[in-house]
């Protein structure tokens, strides 16, 4: 199983947040949906090994976690347009116990600290300033922790090199959370064909 | 420089596309755009260095080539709604010549084999088929061909084997035309860092 983390510090964690505006009033929403679809899609498909987990932050009722799991899903569109309707459907039904809102979306109020304890394959933070991750040796299971635009908090980085073995950069450059992800799946498709 | 031509089947020509159905009414513009900002961004900024070539094959008035500079943009948002409004825009000013409809967003009605013809740099197709890409020399400067969902038609096939160097790919799985993108970026970075 590859699993992605993404922390987003803003994310609207309203069922009515804007589907008109995802990258401003429901908090770069675009940004986490990018990151889901570079996580869990191929051409044509879904990677059936992958599961994205977004930590939203943001107003009005934080944390709030979604967890999309690629075996279960239905479907799940290019489209983040659509996929952002799975996520407000989730956000109506948030409980402290993670329930199934609809098929492969699991929603809970866990914040970053409870959803890292639930991973139990070895994990990985990716950032601009880690190793070089083709230097690196990666298991077939693994799972990854980044961050939206902004800096992961004194407190998270604290919460996620308690449970992390290893940071590691996907390039010279820092680029967005949805290229890193691809790259970093890229590099365990080349290591680790299906 | 780096250029990324995508041709998009299906992309609407219409100055009027809907912006809040860019994957359906708008003929899978979502795709474009998410390939222009795999093509023009990284964190907070913009490739200088970058431009991404938008082949529009969709209803009503097609062809339309719409080139995006990344030296001349002022600003382009990660926000793909944002960036559809520069499109619709240009479309809306189309001429036989090429013109700047605004800062860094040129249009003008040539096909793939014209927009071709105007690349001076070598030129790469990536297909799932082709030779790995790591595997391959690239110079610094160097043009990438790709397609949408839909495969290249024949004559499109014939129109760009006749100009393109090597066909290659990114790695051992088919994935979505950004991220094929944010992948060959990161392959030149390593390479030829700025």
């Amino acid at each position: 199983m590859r699993r992605f983390v993404v922390v987003g510090h803003r994310a609207s964690t309203s069922p009515g947040f804007p589907l008109d505006d995802l990258a401003g009033g429901a908090g770069r929403m675009d940004l986490l949906l990018n990151a889901a679809s570079a996580a869990l899609l191929v051409s044509h498909d879904i990677r059936r090994d992958a599961e994205v987990i977004l930590i939203l932050l943001g107003p009005p009722d934080p944390p709030v976690t979604i967890r999309l799991e690629g075996e279960r899903l239905q479907s799940y569109s290019p489209d983040i347009r659509t996929d952002a309707g799975l996520v407000r459907g989730a956000l109506g039904r948030v409980s402290r116990i993670e329930r199934e809102a609809s098929p492969g979306v699991f929603v809970s109020r866990r914040g970053l600290a409870e959803a890292l304890e639930g991973i139990h394959e070895p994990v990985i933070q990716l950032r601009e300033d880690g190793k070089d991750i083709r230097e690196f040796e990666l298991p077939r299971d693994i799972a990854f922790v980044l961050s939206d635009t902004m800096d992961m908090t004194a407190e998270e980085e604290a919460t996620v090199s308690r449970k992390c073995i290893a940071v590691c950069r996907v390039g010279p450059r820092s680029i967005h959370t949805d290229h890193a992800i691809a790259i970093a799946h890229n590099e365990l498709d080349r290591r680790h064909p299906p």
